[in-house]
């Protein structure tokens, strides 16, 4: 069930309409490429020497709409590759575009055009019938895209564009993004020095301070003890590999892009440090033979992997070059892979549930058959493996999209997005189904028949990265952290220096419970009230006031972060309920 | 106080025998360096075409013990460097050597000499009086070292050997050499499953398999609470940085020979991966303005390096070129320095007690000042900082030697050498005053007179590395580690398969309660003696064997891996006794 064919369908056709518009006001523009993305759409123009800016969308926006109200239909033709070449004579990138797919051969291309008004694309469609149906889109923003992702190419314009299929969607989308501003996790982070990048060290490489760090400890924590508990064993495993071992998993091959420079000089071979954990599980794997009664072998490790991701791509914490998956592999026989597959996504929904995030959309990363080269194995494993994930989805009756081309280079896989507080949706776990490393690793076991057997592997993460979950977290919980998470979890406030020593045998007590409750005390020379808008703005969940009344009466005045006045309570009551919170994940 | 030094100068004196020997029965040979080491000395020659091999040892040991009997004294002699000149016309290694001193000037140069029968060295000594003071040596193995450690030079033959003040003492040192053999860390490893090192990732380069992992694990868990119950908080930095930084650092000036060959390709800048984690923790301190109030700074985190060590260095886990040091650097003022020193000091000897370590050997360790060129930072500075360090050894009145050449480049240390249980050292601890990065990055903090000032800064790791340290202790306890860090705490043993039932309901409330015991069960179809075989061998602490009789009674059969039958014990009273042994980290 593809939900979202139909809003596709309609931002896909937003994107001609915005070229139509284009080619209109500036007749020499060269055309890149525009296809439909999530919530709109974006079209690549090289402008030549021309320079437009962010002020020139009004006019360009005026444009389009001139080209919907003329309810112009959008027209399919298929033509021979002769003709294409000269309807696009002068449209150098779509001439690219057409010998790339002339070259890859082995069967007869027919290209496809698509008309709408003056302008006139090569696409295979589906578009609208007519612009009519096209009712609700706002162009956002104007960034440099290097053409087909590689620096070595000319940069071009790239515009983006909302679309929804009514203005009331838009209307709300619009509104959610603002409030959205505030979950910003860029601006957050500063505000609670929770992470920096550094020139120095380099773009997207993450400084982890002292409080984000907390948080990420902590789930690393119970992650670990879920993953025991399920029967994964922790392996670790070295940053760099030699590229013979890049060579062998097909790295250099199909992923070498996304790869950081190789580690060379005149001393030794050459490393890479790694993008992926998969190669050295398997090496763990090959150390020694075995045999079919130890499987399926469960590894995690929190694996910190590099990726190259260019420019445009890295996203603050979001997006880095430097993360950590909360990687695992799972080594199995052919008739443990669907209970295994369906262990994972049980225990997947699970750990999203924990952090609150129980809308879950589903989709599943198929390989593009238009590029079989970006692929290593045969198309009838590629089938099988893809078959066995559709049913998987089938048979628990959940909606997914179809992701064409979102494979990994070695397997189909169902990923998992989160819908934040805000609406947005975040790439979290991702199960992948391989059938191919075993083979190019030549991993076997012994079967119950004594013969060798190639297992199978699923690779996992939960959720996703460190970093980005965690970067999702502060957006989604806009920097207050459930009671188990927060980096302060109490702070403890004297009404005025004579409270302080009372103040700190609060704080002792509370940091020497059972619970190392992270307490702070904050006696600097400041007013009650400054204090507890301090503490608030700190996002720490609860203040503890004290004062003569408390001393005599050896308790606390508890607030919350949200402002709620519980009144004086006695410690070991306070102390219960943390412990409860704390025990229970709730989130408040 | 220098307990060592009488026995380093009788070790550099048979170093010197054995070259004379060599001299002898080996006309043409050329003599690199012959210094004392850990338990006896080597010296490196350059046979030429003449190969010589271990057979040829007891040979060589024949002359020195000619030597030794006639009596020859150790004659001393200051030249200039013109006769040092003819005096080593022929042996080109002493003449580099000379040249190099030589070079260094702006200090009038006065080579020594000293003179043993017919063998001259190029040396300043000390060495004793005479050869009768050689008592008990032996020659050990051969091995292949690059002149001057550079794989750009050529490679010459190193002989070892052994020296001691007495026979006794050698003897008991052979002695010990035997049962450590019985400790070897890598041929344990193999059999118990630990670790594997693979020729596709590169040398030095550790997968941790699954059980060895718990190990690490655990003592992780550990090793964060503790620094937090001490006030440290944890950072998570990546593992490369751009060359700019290691610039900034001084690594690529003093360090670059230990670091891994640079990313580098037509991308972008060049990186390195970081084969220390201060430039990151000192770039978080950058981050923002700091105020004294927030001094001392302790940042802890498990941060994984990378060195180049040579082939010759390079010894199994012990001695990787990627390992996880668990370091922390300690940020504070000038009056914080020496209780925070201390603090570390008493920190680091608390932590290797739990582990069974409470012989530790002192050392402090200087820079050479023969190589000033090796060191930032000026004299006054490195005296200031080295006294610092002295003081706190001699108010503590404990022994240590003084490590000349042994600093780090930034700074002096007080290092900690662990004794293991066949008495050999191992270095763990190192605790670093730092009084240059803190400069060079231009650290400053907010004082309490309103202006800048420069901190100090305590770089420290307690274990050492957690590669180093967890193979230590896989020598230190022959594999058989405390039950706290026992991979597999519990083996249970149903008699025959008719018990398989009730063995299974026994892990399974082992495996459940609050202390998760790591528990399996040995189901195979073997005899009961041969499962109990296994387990000993896997060093498995505990086996619980179950029957009949102890189905009927729901208790359990109780031996532990020594062999000792603790006959039929309930299973509470089982959980309570091993619960006690982990919560007080028993060494048995």
């Amino acid at each position: 069930m593809d939900k979202t064919l139909n809003l596709q369908t309609i931002r896909h056709s937003t994107a001609h309409v915005l070229a139509g518009a284009v080619q209109k006001l500036y007749p020499d523009v060269k055309f890149g490429i525009g296809p439909a993305i999530e919530n709109g759409f974006y079209y690549d123009f090289d402008f030549g020497d021309q320079k437009i800016s962010e002020e020139d969308l009004p006019k360009i926006e005026a444009e389009m709409e001139k080209i919907i109200a003329e309810n112009l239909p959008f027209i399919r033709k298929e033509i021979s590759v002769g003709e294409a070449r000269e309807v696009f004579a002068d449209q150098p990138y779509k001439l690219e575009l057409l010998e790339d797919k002339a070259q890859i051969g082995n069967r007869s291309l027919h290209p496809f055009t698509y008309k709408v008004g003056g302008f006139t694309d090569l696409c295979k469609g589906p578009h609208v019938k007519n612009t009519s149906e096209i009712k609700a889109f706002k162009l956002t923003r104007l960034a440099g895209a290097y053409w087909k992702g590689s620096e070595k190419n000319p940069m071009l314009t790239r515009i983006y564009g909302l679309a929804f299929e009514t203005q009331k969607e838009l209307d709300e989308y619009l509104k959610l993004q603002e409030e959205a501003k505030k979950h910003d996790h860029r601006k957050l982070s500063k505000e609670l020095d929770f992470f920096s990048q550094n020139e120095m060290v380099g773009p997207g490489l993450i400084l982890w301070h002292p409080k984000l760090s907390v948080v990420r400890e902590e789930i690393e924590l119970w992650w670990r003890k879920e993953h025991r508990k399920r029967g994964y064993q922790y392996v670790y495993t070295p940053h760099i590999g030699k590229e013979v071992l890049w060579q062998t998993s097909g790295h250099t091959d199909f992923y070498k892009d996304l790869m950081y420079p190789p580690l060379k000089d005149e001393r030794d071979d050459v490393y890479y440090v790694k993008p992926m954990n998969c190669p050295f599980h398997v090496l763990i794997y090959k150390s020694r033979p075995r045999s079919y009664k130890e499987l399926p072998l469960r590894w995690g490790e929190l694996g910190t992997v590099y990726r190259y991701e260019l420019e445009g791509v890295r996203h603050g914490i979001l997006r880095p070059r430097g993360f950590t998956q909360d990687d695992a592999h799972i080594i199995c026989t052919k008739e443990q892979i669907v209970p295994e597959l369906e262990g994972v996504l049980d225990f997947a929904l699970e750990m999203n549930t924990v952090f609150g995030f129980d809308n879950l959309h589903y989709e599943l990363s198929l390989r593009d058959p238009e590029t079989p080269e970006k692929y290593i194995g045969d198309t009838e494993g590629w089938e099988m493996a893809q078959k066995v994930l559709k049913d998987i989805l089938d048979s628990r009756g959940v909606e997914y999209n179809a992701g064409i081309g979102e494979a990994k280079f070695y397997g189909p896989a169902i990923d998992l997005k989160v819908e934040d507080a805000v609406g947005r949706l975040w790439q979290g776990t991702t199960i992948q189904f391989d059938f191919n490393l075993p083979e190019k690793f030549e991993m076997t076991y012994v079967g119950e028949d004594g013969k060798d057997h190639t297992p199978y592997m699923i690779h996992r993460t939960l959720l996703g990265s460190m970093e980005r979950f965690v970067g999702c977290l502060i957006e989604h919980y806009a920097g207050a952290f459930p009671v188990w998470l927060a980096p302060v979890q109490v702070v403890v406030i004297p009404i005025s220096e004579r409270h302080n020593e009372y103040a700190r045998s609060v704080v002792e007590k509370l940091r020497t419970t059972n619970y190392e409750l992270r307490t702070n005390l904050d006696d600097r020379d400041e007013t009650m009230q400054a204090k507890i808008r301090d503490a608030q703005l700190q996002k720490v969940p609860y203040m503890l006031i004290v004062g003569d009344k408390e001393e005599k009466a050896g308790t606390v005045s508890e607030r919350g972060r949200s402002g709620k006045d519980y009144g004086q309570v006695e410690i070991d009551e306070f102390i219960t309920n943390i412990k409860k919170e704390i025990e229970e994940k709730t989130i408040n």
